[in-house]
């Protein structure tokens, strides 16, 4: 029987946020097994922030919330891809659709960015 | 400037490879700086081995290596996305074409293997 591995990085694995209808890459984040059981519970997408030092579910501020449509791990059982439906315009925090909007051009990071929404209006203090 | 943040993973940062062609997630591996810096510069992917402590070039054994066709990281810089020409038929070490050949069914893992070539006779001791 299949047992994801969350030893190699203390607990954690990284979740890769795709697409499930383009295949875009929207954002990459952490999960422990807390939050990896409620992710294929509750169809949400669920993390734990290496930063903040806590659970969060993406949308909860925003209400971009991720519809799980497909889980995938791999070959040695430590990494997940999580197909999703994106809610609302975009997934990065940053108001783009992707976090992955900075491109490697010419010997430097080229930053692309196109805001679909306002951050100061979406994540309100 | 941005600069790629290795901090938060002691020095790693997961990079994403995926088939540029259809947006195939093919696999999930570790890069430090030296290995992320040789893969801008060679256009062949490198890595950095957890398990083996030791850097390597994606394909140095089989022959399947990967050509970078685009390189993006993300909101914060602590991960890349690279997306890929892969040679040779699979880029994983099982055989399969993606090392995400395990999908999450009836509250299981359920493996869907394909392999595409025999590891025992790809990788020769």
């Amino acid at each position: 029987m299949i047992k994801i591995d969350f030893d190699k990085m203390g607990g954690l694995i990284p979740a890769i946020i795709q697409d499930y209808e383009n295949g875009e890459v929207l954002m990459v984040a952490f999960m422990d097994q807390k939050t990896l059981d409620l992710t294929l519970k509750d169809g949400k997408t669920w993390f734990f922030s290496r930063t903040r030092n806590k659970y969060w579910m993406k949308g909860e501020e925003s209400g971009n919330t991720q519809e799980v449509m497909e889980v995938l791990t791999d070959c040695d059982a430590d990494t997940v891809v999580i197909k999703v439906k994106q809610n609302g315009p975009a997934a990065c925090h940053t108001g783009n659709r992707s976090c992955f909007y900075v491109r490697w051009e010419n010997d430097q990071w080229v930053e692309h960015s196109k805001p679909l929404f306002d951050p100061n209006e979406v994540y309100k203090k």
